[in-house]
């Protein structure tokens, strides 16, 4: 039983995914993004290392099914407002063996239930969903047609309810306690992995009333000439002095995400990184004042650019993405893209990671907000001076 | 530049997956599975949320190339062998774009060289390769033969060199400090979740030689009536007098995963535990006795199955499985599997997890200990008391 949400916010995404189904043309749909499956049904469990979906059909007097590994079945009632009639266990011997799938004993099981000569949705581009298991479901359902539902669910939670936000919120402030956390913690002569595990303690501990999971990005911590690529993996090196560290952290509530980037550098800052982090806190603002339902998100990136523009500066990357309900390896939801160019319309309660990250030639610097779009322009979730912030 | 393996170890890996290749009819090989790419060219970051590869020719006189998003390139020289005229970076155009994919740019790339009209071998059923990318490679490569290389470089990996061994006795010398950590944490009246801050620091943390990665498995913490299911999150729940936990921790050095699992009750434990515990205890040792060298998977599961059918006990899935390297969400290497009737046959230098969990109606005990094969027998690299342990 999810106590996460009520069952009436269940039952209104199951809705609009119908219509969004209804649309697509589709007669079932199949998630195995282990966000869009808790999502529907509220299920939560380290278990999406072996297959497993939930089965959605149009027929809105239907309930979804969940179906997975035997053992995980068990999880399922503990965490999900399904009933147990929706919960189904494929055999322990399909797991990870060399002469059989799971996903057949699931088409075998969808076959059961009239899945066969439909129109069913699959998600083609997401990971927990391979080649080997599509082939699988279309063997064992030679005459479904198979369409791409990629993202259908994704962008269905693009606009956050009010009680998603009140878990974002939750994040965004346990963020900056994080954050407030590393930036006590680094000084010369501190190991890297000593840091990070203050960050993650910070992470998972929560306030006094939640519990943190581990965010879908880990700490990303990018000290010296590791500056230079933005996803290394923190190491026992110490910090030094007259390093500058960037710092993408984050914390998540409920697996609802939120990021924050800030940048400290120990000793006197540099002038090209006090210049690079004035440039990038004013285009931060010109995309801040730029974000408001109706917007292209081009045209977000578009207002940034032309601060950067005016001050000889560049970056190639995308500026931000949509956050919120998320598994690793990604807290993005890979629907909105603040790139230049990109026609897709900013609404109200979307919620996005704008991502401000300058890697350069040996060194880089990051500053970062989750927002939220109201509905005349845009609100940080996030709160945490900007700027550079010293160490000594 | 890697420092974690001299060069000649990642020379005669490549042999070794090269003797594969030959075996398999291949002309290419596509790795997807980051602790593939990792395995073959030392390659470490938290980029494979996007699409990247390494891809290896079976040309004996060719380096591997790394091909990933352009921003994560920077990364390559950090950590990898590869000399940076095999490193190749796709546009950030192509990243979670709705109308391209990075497998088409990837697709160009290798017809560039030489790819089409081979046999070409991929990751059918790895995590981060999905059907959208394959249907991507097809069209950019229409005169490709595709084969399923699923597991190749797993196999491969199955047998771990001396250098990794050291990786994985780091880990599991660490392991059993995460273990004690809990122990001395959990008492009734903490919170689940503060427990687990103290477990991932620790984790981190790693020791004075070395830093600890994140395992590729969280830590799961069974308590109460989620001891039932082997895979759930914590929670902000309090420990209670005369609970029991089980707990199934680890730890990972330069991403090699050692697992370790005990069971702890707070206060007098439960007939019940006890006795299913030295059953359990009885059943590992006749397990860790039956394994070595040319002994099947299938023998060990039957060993430990005697023990239980004489005290009347029952586990349907698997007791254990190959552990090394490994990225979330998995550190088991999918490849052997203790299991009814598995004929794989174990080798000298194979690392398991003998992972026996008991996971029982509305509650559940775990014992494991991460197994080296020796050239007669087997090693318990984890080191930590087994039995009930009990807190107050």
């Amino acid at each position: 039983m999810s106590n996460v949400f009520v069952l009436a916010e269940y039952q209104s995404r199951l809705q609009n995914v119908r219509a969004q189904m209804e649309r697509a043309g589709l007669d079932f749909l199949l998630l195995c993004d282990p966000a869009n499956m808790n999502y529907l049904t509220g299920y939560e469990g380290w278990s999406f290392y072996v297959p497993q979906c939930v089965a959605v059909s149009i027929d809105g007097d239907s309930l979804p099914i969940w179906i997975g590994r035997q053992m995980d079945a068990a999880q399922a009632p503990l965490t999900s407002w399904l009933p147990s009639e929706q919960v189904i266990g494929y055999p322990e011997i399909y797991v990870q063996a060399s002469d059989k799938h799971p996903m057949q004993w699931i088409a075998s099981y969808l076959a059961s239930r009239g899945w066969d000569a439909k129109r069913v949705g699959v998600e083609m581009d997401t990971y927990y969903f391979s080649p080997k298991a599509l082939a699988a479901l279309q063997a064992g359902l030679p005459n479904a047609r198979w369409l791409d539902a990629d993202l259908l669910v994704n962008w269905v939670r693009a606009v956050k309810s009010e009680a998603e936000l009140g878990y974002m919120r939750n994040a965004a402030r346990l963020a900056g306690h994080v954050m407030q956390t590393a930036l006590d913690v680094i000084r010369p002569g501190v190991r890297q992995c000593d840091t990070v595990a203050s960050i993650v303690a910070a992470q998972i501990g929560g306030d006094e009333s939640f519990s943190g999971d581990l965010p879908a990005l880990p700490p990303i911590v990018m000290s010296g000439r590791a500056g230079s690529a933005p996803h290394p993996t923190w190491t026992n090196e110490f910090f030094q002095k007259d390093e500058t560290t960037a710092l993408e952290l984050g914390a998540a509530c409920h697996r609802y995400n939120a990021g924050l980037a800030r940048t400290l550098h120990l000793g006197e800052p540099p002038t090209r990184l006090l210049h690079t982090a004035s440039v990038v806190e004013e285009g931060m603002e010109a995309a801040l004042a730029a974000m408001k339902p109706g917007v292209a998100a081009g045209e977000v990136e578009a207002a940034w650019r032309r601060v950067l523009d005016r001050h000889g500066l560049q970056k190639d990357s995308r500026i931000g993405y949509a956050i919120g309900l998320g598994y690793p390896p990604d807290w993005g939801e890979h629907t909105v893209s603040l790139r230049a160019g990109e026609r897709t319309v900013l609404l109200a309660n979307m919620t996005l990671h704008l991502m401000l990250g300058m890697w350069l030639e040996n060194w880089g610097m990051e500053m970062s907000e989750t927002v939220r779009i109201t509905d005349s322009g845009a609100e940080c979730l996030t709160s945490f001076p900007r700027g550079v912030h010293r160490g000594s």
